[in-house]
């Protein structure tokens, strides 16, 4: 995507990848930040501290940190020692999104091939291009696939402006160019759509505030900022024609992980019959699993990103604290929403149902699985 | 209650009426600021910028607001006219809460009855201190009829922890003392239930984090903080066992206007078969209305409510931007949770199911209107 008329994506090789380069997401909106990260350590502390984050995103950003891995593996005793606790790291240093799990297995599946050092590196790095290279475009097609729901919804509400909603941020940020919910919103808004989004906030990260705000306003995007309270009064009055959620990670049977809150909008959209979409790309598809309420695992995160809060105070970024000092706070980054809320999966491959039997139909090859 | 020993109510008067003493909320968790409200204006400002907010407290703050307006009202032309158009600020102050307006039409025809201004004036005070006095005698007796449902639960549970989850703040700081939906936590602790609360944050403001975390902590009550979108996941996991809000007007079928959210928590609850209850004192209840979500107006605020945020830094409260500075916020205050969500109200008169029949039933005197 563009910003000021420079194209960026969220994170790319320079220097034959001895360098990753990434816009560090945390301080968006306020300040634009671009991290240059050169070991192993740095990438892990980048995917765990969210400087970068998003399903598809911290995939590719995986893939990357894998190349790192492998470079530094070389000077090291036991080279797939080194890179198989770089592997597990990584799987655990996120574990709700399964698209960390998905680059990494990828990543060492591509280096056993190898046949020396020299040749695993070439493949690593080939490999992590690939990675972002696929997410790229399958945020693409999602977009024209999902383009042809909204012009639907347009086409119905005979030229009125139509009001999506979304939650966190799935847009480009969240992957390695054009998103996921957003790509749909950002090719139905280049096709001369007239719409407008209802941004939720997305505490306690504020991830909507923060970066689907900023994405939206840096593409000229109509928009209103809203907190997290907010949507189920505006479908009760009919003030929202679609939600378009992302997704971590996608079941079998289609339960939906994303963000916490997706599912109490998923109940609101349900409750005033407002279709409810959640955009992603195969990647993040389980076919392991089923039952996502029950299999899918919740990561827990600190207390403090519940407590506190960044903002600007006089161009400068400064964290306040919100609660009494000494009051406990819970942080769970993602719950689950059963199939039976969600009116479509929008994928690289088009729109289907969320069950087993469309999912499966729309992706043969992970049946096996 | 308590603070450091010392027996609080939110609002009093002092020197015969003519210093009405608020607890400042805007300060709280951080400061403890007691304000000296001395004319109309600033009672209005009071609860325009809410110094003072909640169902409750509203209330209590509009009687004392018409004491003072009555005062200032002698050396006016007229006398009926000032008083009037002070009337009609109040009401206008904040359109969701009933309260306001039943406060006001109490004080106004309290003052009919007066003969002469000193009469009139007599009467202002007297009914300024019923109002404040019946609110609290009110939500005590919330409590002990709460007290039986949270018995029952603690009860069935078989002596395990059992989890409450509230929404804002409808504890003593919104009443003039016990809280509606916080009483029976009060009185459930004291009797030694075993109980934990789950305290939604509730932003946009943050009643939530700020004054419900802040009056638990002070009564030693078990509790952690959450972003608001946490509640479905907890209720999935069956993590919370009731979830009793506050109300900020009812209607004679049991819908329910309270803070923005509510509604999303009740769907939640619905969903899960999680017992959701809503206390109020009568005050709240409006039969002259019967759909909620046609008829309760819903109050919009300053959009940067939702772009600011307010919190300690360094031991100092300050302000900080959390979204793009050029973006647009919306920021509505409450929503409606229609009856069929509620499994039973409770007021200072017991426990009733949400509907006309048993709520005509528990006050027959509100058939009429």
């Amino acid at each position: 995507m563009n910003i000021q008329g420079k194209h960026y994506r969220t994170i790319w090789p320079e220097d034959d990848y001895k360098v990753i380069k990434i816009i560090d997401q945390r301080y968006l909106p306020h300040q634009f930040v671009i991290e240059e990260i050169r070991t192993f350590d740095d990438a892990l502390t980048a995917i765990v501290d969210m400087h970068v984050r998003g399903a598809g995103l911290i995939g590719a950003a995986a893939g990357y940190a894998m190349v790192l891995a492998t470079v530094e593996a070389t000077g090291k005793n036991s080279f797939t020692g080194f890179v198989t606790e770089c592997a597990r790291s990584l799987r655990n240093a996120r574990p709700t999104a399964v698209n960390l799990e998905y680059a990494v297995n990828r990543q060492l599946a591509a280096m056993e091939k190898g046949k020396n050092l020299g040749e695993k590196i070439v493949l690593a790095k080939e490999t992590a291009s690939s990675i972002a290279d696929e997410d790229a475009e399958q945020c693409k097609r999602i977009g024209l696939h999902g383009l042809g729901i909204l012009k639907e919804i347009s086409n119905k509400s005979s030229g009125k402006t139509i009001n999506v909603l979304t939650h966190c941020n799935a847009g480009w940020l969240a992957f390695v160019d054009h998103g996921s919910a957003l790509a749909p919103v950002y090719e139905a808004f280049d096709n001369g759509i007239d719409l407008h989004v209802w941004v939720d906030e997305t505490r306690p990260r504020n991830q909507g505030s923060s970066l689907t705000a900023w994405e939206l306003y840096n593409h000229g995007v109509p928009h209103t900022v809203i907190a997290d309270n907010t949507g189920g009064h505006l479908m009760q009055h009919r003030m929202v024609d679609v939600v378009i959620t992302g997704a971590d990670r996608v079941t079998r049977k289609g339960d939906v992980a994303n963000k916490i809150g997706t599912y109490l909008k998923a109940l609101a959209a349900h409750d005033n019959a407002v279709p409810f979409y959640v955009a992603f790309p195969s990647s993040t598809l389980d076919c392991n699993i089923s039952d996502g309420i029950r299999e899918i695992p919740i990561e827990k995160r600190n207390e403090n990103e519940v407590k506190y809060i960044k903002g600007l105070y006089r161009e400068e970024i400064k964290e306040v604290l919100l609660t009494p000092r000494y009051s406990n706070a819970a942080n769970y980054g993602f719950d689950v929403t059963p199939a039976r809320l969600i009116t479509g999966l929008m994928t690289e491959r088009g729109i289907c149902r969320a069950n087993e039997e469309e999912i499966l139909r729309m992706y043969p090859e992970k049946a096996r699985s």
